[in-house]
């Protein structure tokens, strides 16, 4: 059984249904092609709003064209410090940006608070030479301890940086997961909350390899159609990334595989709440599942044939929550978990 | 009929059938999965070599992450002046390699010849302080004219670069209609004359997107695995990738589309041979015509629904092969041009 | 005798004074001591004009700065192919500007005409995704081979790039040496004729170290504090560079030093004219004199121990201006030539 | 009385007479006049090793480069969170680096404890795909708090990042005074307790701009010259930083200028030790002095016409060692801080 991460998944059949019904004679390339364009309009109509939007092959390239586009060789991006921008993409915010500093802020479960924010700014003196300056707030949503931020708790956070001007940036990779557990518009927790670039997630929600980069302040994007194309991003036959969210976007079936997702997670979190053999190390919010797991628990997953990652125990350590030998294990559900995967893990759990 | 671009079809169906095929359980991500896996000894056989590789996205991407790996921020790489690398790819190499220069060569055909290496190698002084470093040259085959180079002119211009340690690299976006009209081994075409570095084309041959770089020195890839993630090109469900290249090199699929290609641009290059109407701009070797068009055969063409580009006439203009009102005009073949399009072009342009 | 470059002098004796007189007590660091806010305003004065100036202590930081500040990483600079910016800085200018593509035109003496950048631009498709974008427009004055620009010259490029919106740079690295021929004011060669950003230069007329970016739309200096900062160029003890300049600019100073260079290349040129043995590439018409040596001159000139540097032939080998044997020798006057030294030059050049 | 910086003050009168006696007649340009060369000579000597030597202008761009030449771009540099190259140079190293990583780390007074270094790379997994690698470990020496590494400490730190191959860098800007607080050789605070690059500091101690990278394994700064042209800090007369170092390394100058320099610090820390209006920061053990003041004491300070700049409080605060209102003050000597006015300051702080 393995629950590592949702990119262990391949796509849903949806999803290579529009593939397949793309592939049909010729199409002009690099984006211009009628998927992508009806793509980009249906994400207008999902955000009620006008978006200039950029299809792209991977979320590491998402994140970084659009933390670049907002900030400057010599700015500064506020984020949590074990955030993926931050943490997992080997530097390529840094390399998109020309060298901008991610600077990373504490906050449990990786999701930040207003006054982290505030406090940070104020050790970055406004219009100081010496400093880099502040320009980008970047959230993710749902985070990667599987926490959500609600709309106003976005709002907060774009209140707190709004004195210095930062733009908000969101990573989206469980957007959708995200978006199904507040049961709010798409709307509601991005520009009406404040955001003002988001990476929309495709890959990990049951697409092979589509994620958007989506301005809600088209203007702001007059320049990144070549700031994509020298990244490489600029797929030729673009239509396989504009078919792909095609499938994902019609009818909602994003948010069907999203939802079956987080039901998943919300099924273990539920069945191991009063358990005494493990415990939750954040609240399962989305289709993640966090559980601090004693050695004994490890060797019996182990032996179930149970396959999870071990998380950074950070964080908890420096709540002191994790007993000697315990560990924090990230089970993640994705479209493609069936339910009695699940049962067999909670089974084994249960031991 | 469009004859704009190879990149203007989609994936072969063997192609599309691999993607389906690989679609099923869970694949570990990042490019560790059996796909990718298979496909990188799979190239170690048709290269008959030890090879690196690595599996990216788009052929800009490529290219860039190839140049930059053998290229230092104050290197100069040494290409034709209107090589896709140095023309068409916004400024990536740039980016990737942090500042490198293109050093732009003359030469018919975009392509180049030995002593135009020489003497532009005479024109950077070696170890000079206060000049770039030549440490690259790249070539484009078959070049996006359409030409050709044989073994023996690859290493007649790795012989001219040998002296000051230049390494060669070669852009294949075109490699497979390069090879099969060459008729040689993969190997005779790259390391054995000389190539250090590949950009193994896959899309414009049949895949939607699917690229790889090859280094014939496992050795000098030591460190790309970062330089490609940080670049945003490690797919996560890298098995994307490893699919569309399992179903082209699968019996040979991948030289079956090339000769398909080829043969469809033979036969255009054949029938206008004798034309008095049109005048093929450069031979064509590989998948591509270039056609000389009068102000007339432009209207015509535009009648009968033809489209194709026109191509840069630098080159022609330099050498006074062109009267008043003529342009070059572009008719690419790929995989799925069909000959009933061909003989149809062929009867506009006889008209 | 050393005419190998107006480099090899130290600082005249009236920037030692200054430099001395400044010497004397604390100063705010960071260039906000009074040094360099009095040579700031007495910039303004010199241009007539209302100017940000940035003062940095290297020309290749002061052109690449400048480029920086109007180009886009994806931005290409029209410039001279053999101009100081695209060959003599070892890619500075691609590095300050995280990557923007220098685009080299011929144009003898290394001056620009008109026709050539217009030719240029359109080769560069306007909004192409695939093709950097022009962006600057560099000119050297005097040019790296003793040119000058008049103030017609200047508008007349600045019209040929205006279509496209380019910024235009100077290069004034001999900004003196060209003003003094030219007999005209500093605001007619600089913002009235078009030009945006000037590279200000004091080095090589008789400073240590002291060059100046001069903005002629301070709101387009904006972020320069920044850059120039991350760039290392904002010395901590910026009254060193300050002092410099008040020297330099105090009492026409520098008009006068750039005077004498001037004379000093005028005596050359004009005991040159008609002379057999050796004639000039191009016009003198600065501080620079250009001559072209038989192998037996180049003899003569190493038993006489003159000391010159050889110039590219690439310009001149063009024009099939040189016999068999026959190189360019470049011979500079700086502030501390002695007319003594010029006319031993001229006697061994007589033999 | 002015306490700001040790970069308030102009150059020694040694120095500027070291300048003087360089400005005379040509010398060859770029760092090869015999200024240069001598300099390069004399480090070999004071350091008793072989060493390749790059002078610059600026102490940002000494450790930009020196970072640069030993981390890759997708690298990460080891450093105290509030580090000179961490929070002071406006994102320079990540500039000079093409983008790589500054990871803070924390200790009082700005000094690093081997065990921080040691947790901080078990947190960095070697070879890890996904995350920069740690490639350079930065200190300074003497801190930006005043404090000392002894050596043992230095080796101690070296020997914590030795599993992972991490180059040592110090940035000494105020090397002597740590030196000759130290008592101990040159030698034995550098490469013997295995320091790899140094940036030697002459500007805060009696330059007007005088930096020096240093190598102690001069195979290692191959290409360091092509990275210091690009950066535009070669300066062409180069004689002017030659002839700063001549002077300030010519018998013993610099060391004595450092021991003036840490006697009026000691002189203060003396004073204040039992006072009961201000207290100790951290010992001084260079020539800074923090002294935690109240607001009473900082108006006092105020009317008595002290200037100094108020310090991060972050450090003490995390140590709860402020009391509401008090601050930090930095109290900085140089080597034209004269004995009356410490003894005014110390009678300020009496009052």
């Amino acid at each position: 059984m393995n629950f590592i991460s949702d990119n262990t998944a391949g796509a849903s059949p949806q999803v290579m249904a529009a593939i397949a019904a793309a592939n049909d004679g010729a199409a002009s390339a690099y984006g211009t092609d009628s998927w992508t364009q009806g793509v980009e309009r249906r994400f207008a109509e999902i955000f009620e709003h006008e978006v200039a939007v950029f299809l792209v092959a991977s979320g590491t390239a998402a994140n970084a064209l659009a933390l670049a586009s907002i900030t400057r060789p010599w700015g500064a991006v506020l984020t949590h410090e074990e955030s993926h921008v931050a943490d997992d993409e080997c530097g390529a915010p840094e390399f998109f940006s020309d060298g901008a500093k991610l600077i990373g802020l504490p906050g449990t479960g990786n999701k930040l608070q207003p006054e982290t924010v505030t406090q940070a700014l104020a050790r970055l003196r406004e219009g100081a030479l010496h400093q880099v300056q502040p320009q980008a707030l970047s959230i993710t949503q749902a985070t990667e301890c599987g926490l959500i931020y609600t709309p106003a708790e976005i709002s907060a956070l774009k209140q707190a940086a709004a004195p210095r001007g930062l733009k908000l940036h969101m990573d989206g990779a469980r957007f959708a997961n995200a978006l199904v557990t507040l049961g709010c518009s798409p709307a509601e927790i991005t520009w009406k909350a404040g955001v003002d670039v988001l990476s929309f997630g495709g890959t990990k929600n049951g697409a092979w390899a589509a994620e958007a980069v989506i301005f809600f302040d088209p203007d702001a994007a007059a320049e990144m159609k070549w700031r994509r194309k020298r990244a490489g991003q600029t797929l030729s036959k673009g239509r396989l990334i504009g078919a792909q969210f095609e499938g994902l976007l019609a009818d909602g079936h994003w948010l069907d595989l999203a939802r079956h997702a987080n039901g998943m997670a919300r099924r273990l979190a539920e069945a191991v709440a009063g358990s005494n053999a493990v415990r939750l190390a954040w609240p399962s919010q989305a289709n993640e599942v966090f559980l601090i797991l004693t050695p004994a628990m490890q060797q019996t997953l182990k032996a179930a044939g149970v396959s999870y990652i071990t998380w950074s125990d950070r964080a908890l350590a420096a709540e002191n929550r994790l007993a000697d030998g315990e560990i924090v294990g990230r089970f993640v559900m994705s479209f493609a978990t069936r339910a009695e995967q699940v049962e067999r893990l909670i089974a084994a759990l249960g031991d």
